[in-house]
Parts: C-alpha cells; structure tokens; sequence
C-alpha cells in the first residue's frame, strides 16, 4: 500500500493512532524526566551513548499502541528494531530523540514517530512532553498543538542566506571534512545555534527558523521531521539534495532557494 | 543597608515584588514570542545583538511595578541603564537573556530579575514565561515553580569531574585563549552542551547538571543565576575564584569540588 491508497477514513484512523502513541509515550516518558537515573551506556567503553529506561519503556508503549490498533503495519524502533508486517507501511519510531539533553534537563529532546511506504514518511509526529507541544505534518494537516492553543505549521518565506537562522546539534557535526562544509555554511548566515536535537526541525517547521544541517542521523532520527517539514511546506535531503529518510546527513530548509545556497556551499562551491 | 539587615516582612514584600516583576513581564513578552517581528541591530554594522520590542517593553513593565512597590531601590537594566535609590539595594534586570533564542522561537531564553547589596546578589529569579517555569532563589528558598508543580532546588552531589555535565551558550566562548580554556575542561567531563542562555544556570540549580562556563558576561547576564545556584547550594564565581556579578567569565559548579578541578583546567593546570 502507498499514502494514495489510503482512504479518508484510513487516514483518520491513522492519525488517532499518532496521537494514542504519542500520549502513550508522553505517560511512560515524564515520570523519568528529571529524575535522578541510570543511564547505560551501549557505546562504552570510549562513546558515550545513554539509553534510560524511559526510552526502552516508552518504545514498548508505542508498540502496545500498535499492536492493538494496527498490527497489520511493519515497525522500526531505535531501541528494538524491526518487525515485519503486511500493510506496506512502516511505522519509524525514536521514543526519546535526543538522550543527552534528557539526561541534562533540557526540554529540546522528543518523541519522533513517522509512518511511511516505499517512497518514505509521509506522516509525523514531533512530541515534546514536558512542554506539551505535540508537532504534527501529514495526511492533511500540519499544526502545533500545545498548551497555549494551536497554531498551523509553515515554514517562513522570502529570508535570504544571509539573514537565516541555522542549527545543529553538535557544533563538530560528523566528521572533520562534514564540520568543514556546515561551517561554510555558518559563516554566511545570519545566526547559528546549536543544541536542540529534533526540535530544530520542529521550529523550523513553525516558521522560526530557515536551516538545520546534520550528519551521522539513523532513519528513526529523521523521518518524522522529514514528514513534518514537508507537510509546513519545507525541504528535507541528503546533503546532495537525494532523500535522506534511510539516514545519512541532512539539509532541512525553509525555502528551495534557501536549499540550493546551502547545498551549494556544503559541496564546496559559492553560494 | 544589607541583606542581613532585612527583617521577615521585608523579606516577603520582596520575594512578592518578584513575583509581580517576573508575572508583568510574561504577560508583556509572551505575546512577542514566535511571532514575526523587527529585531534591531545595536551591533551594527558587523555584530549582531538583536534587541527586539519585547525586551524594551519587559524592562518597562518591570520597572513601572519598582516604581510602585519599591521606589527607594536603585535599579540596573540590560536596556535603561541605571537608576539611583536610596536603599543601599540595586535590582539588576535582564528582561530578555537570550534574545538570540527568543527570535530562535527555543524556550531557553529567560527574564532575570535580581537584588543585590554591596556584597552581590542574594535574590534571584530565572523565569521562563513560555513553559511557565520560575525558578528563584535566595531570603529563605530556593524553588522551582512550574506547571508541573513546585520542586526544590538543590545542586547535586558526588558527581566526579569525568562524570559530569557542562554546558555552555557559544562553543568558541569569547576569546581564542578563553575557547582554549573551555575545551580543557571539556575535554574532562563526560557530556558538553551548548545553546542554553540562562536556562543552563536553572538546570543547574535543579540538580540535572553539574557545570556551566561562560566568558563576556555583563552584570546583568549573572546576577540572577548567582543567586538561584548559590541558594540551591552550588558556586558561582569568575575563572580565578573571585566574585563575578560585576560580570566578565563565569564558572559556575554544583559542588566545591568541581568548581575547584574546572578552575585548575581553566588556569591550565592538571585537573
């Protein structure tokens, strides 16, 4: 099955199931947030990856969700892999993206959930649980639904290079010659931050920001931005403007023209 | 006069006056947030320090409730300067710290409101409007009030220096030799972050990271966070140990400990 064989009652359905698995994790996840926690540590020695237990808890959350309304669709989760299933679709799930700024407090990590057929995502959702913002794109819509109302999702138009906010998590981003590339691009726009993990991608998405770049990214990191974005009107690839949902380095950004100039100095070239 | 020379009256119609500073400038910023909006450039040409009409119309609001409340208190603002009293006490206010998150749409900026005697600050509040989170400190508490309810605020303990959390705002952190400095305590610690603005300081506090570092600062930038964190139990002084709410580098640490091994890397000594 691909999204165009979805019905209108299909997709509705679809959604309510979003929006179960996103409270479902939203209810395992905020217990653990801020709280004193062991986090493991898969990349030890050397690496330092944590994995709490919300994390495993809350993918198995999700996964209750969809074993009750929709067994029929295959899954890949970050913490538990892959199963198989018979619909086409796959469900892509990240139940905590952004671990390091669980642990440290900070409110930018999230719950990313995507469905997507064999072309890729076309249906999103970034979750912030404690401030209770829920990012949704696809099948029709694309809002921010959070505690202060709800507000539609759309990139903003008609911001040059040079006046752009861009973002990254970490400011080495990959490897040296991947730093080397983002920093061309840092040095012609107007600001760049660092730090927010999936909820750059969510802001740029409301329209805040223009550019997210990032490299080393797994399917699960980056499939639900990829629907979000796209549903507020955004472009989202690899670096040389293929798709970029298996992972890989991504270049998310407001505009196509905004997209070109930065993929241009990302391959070395002038803007 | 002191701090030591309030009494327990004195000491409530301040932590109300706070309040009141702190709820006056939500309800003047929210408005502004993640909106489309002009940011100046006092920077310019070159720099960039946008100043939006949020940050202007905060400090007034602020001051209009001092006006009411507390004429006989002299006052710093980040964006109208000084104003003499009669007290012996100075608020010092930051309406918008992290104006570069405010026009970013990332809730990690924060209003800081502070009260100061000859000695330093001794009362401070870190306030995210957004997520609705104050954090403040100082005359008998030390809190977080949010919408989540109210937790204590209390450093944490008995993390060593290889197993704890540093953040900063800007990964270069002022000059080159300052950068330098900053990387070998980097090098040390289990997890760096960056992008945090004043929130770094509140996480702090909460107990959910261990250090933070930071060079540039003006007064203003530090009153507030030294008196949440001191409050809650950590330390805060400039990169040689001496005070620094007149503002310059920050080093900030949840115990004596950490403040005295970040220090020695900070100095270029072993840890």
């Amino acid at each position: 099955m691909m999204r165009e064989d979805l019905t209108a009652e299909e997709a509705k359905a679809i959604r309510a199931c979003g929006a179960a698995m996103a409270e479902a994790a939203r209810a395992v996840i905020l217990p653990h947030f801020r709280t004193a926690m062991t986090a493991d540590n898969k990349a030890a020695p050397g690496g330092f990856d944590p994995v709490t237990v919300a994390d495993r808890a809350a993918e198995e959350a999700i996964r209750a969700v969809l074993a009750e309304r929709r067994p029929q669709d295959a899954i890949l989760g970050e913490e538990f892999g892959r199963q198989a299933g018979e619909s086409g679709l796959t469900w892509v799930l990240d139940p905590i993206d952004g671990t390091r700024a669980f642990i440290s407090g900070t409110p930018s990590w999230g719950v990313l959930i995507a469905l997507q057929d064999a072309r890729g995502p076309f249906y999103g959702i970034i979750d912030q649980p404690y401030t209770a913002e829920r990012f949704e794109g696809g099948l029709g819509t694309a809002r921010l639904a959070g505690p202060r109302g709800e507000s539609p999702l759309r990139v903003r138009e008609g911001v040059a290079l040079d006046g752009a906010t861009l973002f990254t998590t970490f400011p080495e981003v990959g490897t040296e010659a991947e730093g080397a590339a983002f920093r061309r691009v840092a040095r012609e726009v107007r600001l760049t931050r660092y730090g927010l993990d999936c909820y750059a991608y969510a802001l740029l998405a409301l329209g805040q920001i223009d550019l997210v770049i990032e490299a080393g990214l797994q399917s699960y990191d980056i499939a639900a931005p990829i629907a979000v974005i796209e549903a507020a009107g955004g472009v989202v690839t690899d670096w040389e403007g293929g798709p970029v949902h298996e992972g890989g380095r991504a270049l998310a950004a407001a505009t196509p023209e905004l997209h070109r100039a930065a993929m241009a100095l990302l391959a070395g070239q002038g803007a």
